[in-house]
């Protein structure tokens, strides 16, 4: 696919996001990790105004010089910018101005884009397009929390059926004690944290075909798994505690039987379903409770080629790190992934809302342990 | 004026308010302590849902069972309720489908109204109109703190001119020594909080005629009286520490100038115009300052008929405490006012936010002391 | 008694109550409003030199520098100060340092007060004298809450039987409807908070003579007090909740008995004995339950000639404000109380804790309302 | 050494390091994560009981059954135990009922010991010698906390100098790249987490000889170090501003020039010195600064042989996670290290704080990375 085709899809895609949406679905902000959809919707346009119109595009006239200080995420280099807790609070620029801002950005792009585009243009417009991406399935994840915390259960789309897929394998990937090459190598886009293959030497091991489901956790949940201190990380413990988690969010209980919030509305509990919803520290006592344990980010790297993956992130027992020879590039872009690099936890593979095509097996996905938001899942390995 | 004018004038005054809104300023709730314009909307009328048309009504259909679990308050009596602080969240119903349920309270109000209506309904559609008056206000200055943490400083109306009035008279109204009737007599509406006529005993005092102007107050400023904790009560100055209070409200320094936000937009701040938007604590210190005092809410009362007021709400030196033989009323509509009889400080007079009419001089509003966000100011005795 | 004995006696008094105590007890501050039992001997013992002996005792040497700034409390006038919650870190100055400087402000006081001391002097030596006494009763409610938190409930003192006295009246004071003198009136020593003798217009009511005993407020805990809203201030019930309050201060279940924590150590509840260690929300919402109320603080100050006080500290309805014409003093002095004035209720009477003569009919106590850890108390009003 | 004679030192060393303490310096506890001398005295015995003396000792008599309570850590396994925020209430035990339970463990123990132990009694014996190390360590750190918040800055002990050493090497260690064995091998005393040799491949790097000098670091600080977003990882910004950190823990300038506090009092910086009190955060940005990194801890493991180490805990850039094959022991034993297995850094080394002997190479010590309370350092590699 060209870099125009790309591009189009990319940002057509995340507008079809935002269809059934109606205009008070683009305002709220309920927590500081999840942004509204309008501002997903500006930021990922002025990502491409920032690090490519503005300096590639001769000529080029910002759209409105307020949105740069508006809707900058966490790049300190590009300025001053609104404290992140705040965008719940930003009803102006309307979602319409929203949307003429990404339609200047897109006219703007595509003439750039159509007027032989020198490579470092096509590399940042590969990156933009990625960034999107990501914010594409933030998008959906921050909107469900939103939603998810309305007690009247709105439906997003009825037809959306993002949690209900099942294990279509079972059984163990074995992988030979060795040394293997992780990383990603040759010169197709990927991000700088993957970037650098070098060598790992993994102990044999075994991976399951299957991702846990939901009947399997609810074991868990049934033999007192949240009530049992020795199955967790002890900041996972206090974590629970504090918080009052008693199940995956998203799980109600009415009566004697669980539901769980989807963006199709509420739901009764689908058992043979894969789980989601879960953080690291639950996925971790899940895992202690099995007298098993998560596999390392390597282990998973290499196993994937033989198990599907795709549906949930997979937390892995790796901590994000650099890999050898990691450098944080020069400017606005090295603040992509390098000052993350602590205090997370790597998820493996992809999800449901993924962009189709966006992960690949050596995509590093990072969160802190004790979030819940993503379609997050668990594989075991011994 | 008859019930039902006054029912419809205030009906229509409310979304007279949110004409030069859009739909996504009717969202954002960014403190605890104020609420979304649709919140207000939809609150007002299940007020008169609640506590009339369900009751007095017959055959009357509840528009929506869900709307009074999400629109209730603070009135503990009518069932669960929506957490306070997550108003902000609830995107669903929409903004149309909050006037779909005025329109349709209005329809069934007029119906009872128009119908020989009952004295209690009377009484009882009479304390819905003034609630829906004083969410009025509340929904002017909530959207106000909302705007006003926008960084654009987006403008509300043009026209909007609310805090720029001066003073029109100066001296001082003398009170006599002596015992004086204080609260409200008579059978015309009123809140329970001034019922009950009692005597109190004054001490022979003085009340300043103009309220405290914005250039009284900057020469305060401009003394350190930020820096100074002498001025300050011990709960004011720790306030001020924790919260790096420099200013009232909306006050903004560009270089050596003050500016203020105001619902017309950034504005340099009016020497001449009676200043608003200070706590409490602010309005202590600097009666402090200028070595007077704040008088009490019965001096106030005695004052008024010698003096204008309703620009600026006038914070007392009187806590808000039951008048001797109050009685909370039975049922939900006994949670009006009683229970918040503690740690706030009484304000009297009224705001330009205030709706016509609404206010007396035995009326009484009431506050936490740090809260800063209605339209108030200082008035001074000695 | 001479104001040289009654100085005596009122350092003596302070040493006395830390007899049973080991130096371990000396030290821990467990929650900011509360000091360790070395900074009470340290701080009044700071008093009488910073008020005292720097200004009026020629050729005074000050005992050690660095003591103003440790053992100063809420002074800001005199310079900088350790934050209040950091008393519990100061190691050093040792117990036995503290009682030398105590020995050494000792002796210098007695040689100023056997000088012909002026009446300034005097007068401060008095108010250093209230101080002191008011200084005792904290040093035992702290050292209470320190010791209360210790899971082995350790013994104060076997024979010190703060809790358990009864009530010896019944029925009721009546005050009849009129015009009463408030305040302080005459030469003698009083705070300046209670000072400026002036009229109070108040209407007929009557107060018990009998204090609320722990069985009947047993009574309303099993009558689902503590579950009902609307017994409530809306402030008190947030502080419950959030609190996970189920009981006044120190009663402790065990299966199904109550026990509480007496510095004798832990007891049965003595049903007989009046209750003590609620907060004022508690007597609040205790009265509402009984369809009474809370006195006046000025009701309090009449009836009380009538009644029996001075085991419990009763809270009142009333707000601590100031009397009229009341002018805080210059300079440190000035901090006493007047900076107080705001969010907490007035107590009268005294306590088991208070030392003899300490108190009077206008003496005014205050605290936040949420606090429980004076030996505070309920008289029912209506 | 016979493990009698090495019981008997590490016990005899631990009285040593309180030698110069008065009673209150036992008693304070000013964060959650440190805790007082008592505690320390306390909870080390308590460990051999617990551990040892009530599962092997014939007839053994616990010494006071509240003891359990009060001093278990974390310790889960072994019933409740008290918050661990509450440790600095515990006035009673006094500390002379600690050190007469001291001694009742001593006399019991050695009488264990001396009575032919079984190898699990001698393997549990020198578990608990290496805990009761690690817990000297604690001891003097935690003091150091307390006595330096202290404005007064009291001396613990004149001579002692823990602060002041320099580099006594320069140059680079190379490491060629490879496998390489890491963890511990053999049979002697280790912990669980170190066990397990196993191999990890390594990129060709260089260790510095030489840890970073407070010269360096104020080099750092006075280039705008802590003033610079890109240095620092995005939680550890956060960090920073929320806590105005400025300069490592106990630094403290006046005018010009930086002084530390030192357990021999307040000192002027020592520029030749190596830097400690670093928390991670610090450790990475002063790294970043440098254009250079940390090692891993793996890196470290390997060149840790040809340099000298042992003065400063040194953070390495490795999350503390299991090696290949962990199991957690059964029961309390293995609460000891799995369960903090997330959000921490691994340091290496060890420090002057440190017992001899008491580490090695394959150590691995963990901390939260904004932490700065014990003698933590930084080794350069690149």
């Amino acid at each position: 696919m060209t870099i125009i085709k790309k591009f189009q899809q990319t940002r057509q895609a995340t507008e079809g996001l935002c269809a059934p949406l109606s205009i008070e679905d683009y305002v709220p902000q309920i927590v500081d990790y999840a942004s509204p959809p309008k501002w997903h919707l500006a930021h990922t346009s002025w990502f491409f105004e920032e690090m490519i119109l503005k300096k590639f595009l001769p000529g080029y006239r910002e759209f409105d010089a307020r949105f740069g200080f508006l809707f900058n995420s966490y790049y300190n280099h590009v300025g001053e910018r609104l404290a992140r807790s705040a965008r719940g609070a930003i009803t102006k620029p309307q979602v319409e101005d929203v949307y003429k801002y990404r339609q200047y950005i897109n006219e703007h792009m595509l003439a750039l884009l159509n007027n032989s585009p020198t490579a470092e243009v096509e590399t940042l417009t590969t990156l933009g397009i990625n960034h999107e991406q990501q914010h594409q399935e933030l998008l959906l994840t921050d909107l469900k929390l939103t939603l998810g915390h309305n007690p009247i259960y709105p439906v997003y789309d009825e037809s959306c059926n993002l949690v209900n897929d099942s294990n279509t394998e079972s059984d163990f990937v074995e992988i030979q004690e060795g040394l293997y090459d992780i990383g990603f190598e040759g010169g197709d886009f990927h991000f700088d944290n993957e970037s650098g293959s070098h060598k790992v030497y993994l102990n044999a091991c075994q991976l399951s075909k299957a991702m846990v489901t939901n009947a399997e956790y609810l074991a868990f949940m049934e033999d007192g798994g949240y009530d049992n201190f020795q199955y967790w990380l002890d900041d996972g413990w206090h974590w629970l505690k504090e918080n009052n988690i008693e199940s995956p969010l998203y799980w109600h209980r009415q009566g004697n039987e669980w539901f769980y919030y989807t963006l199709a509305g509420l739901q009764p509990i689908n058992p043979q379903a894969i789980l989601s919803h879960v953080s690291f520290y639950e996925a971790s006592a899940f895992a202690s409770w099995k007298n098993m344990r998560l596999s390392t980010e390597f282990e998973w790297e290499i196993a994937s080629k033989d198990f599907s993956w795709g549906k949930r992130w997979e937390w892995t027992n790796s901590a994000y790190l650099p890999y050898p020879g990691f450098k944080i590039s020069k400017g606005a872009v090295g603040e992509y992934n390098g000052k993350f690099m602590i205090n997370q936890m790597v998820l493996r593979g992809a999800s449901v809302a993924t962009a189709q095509g966006h992960s690949r097996p050596t995509y590093r996905n990072f969160f802190h342990p004790h979030l819940q938001w993503q379609y997050s899942g668990i594989r075991l390995a011994q």
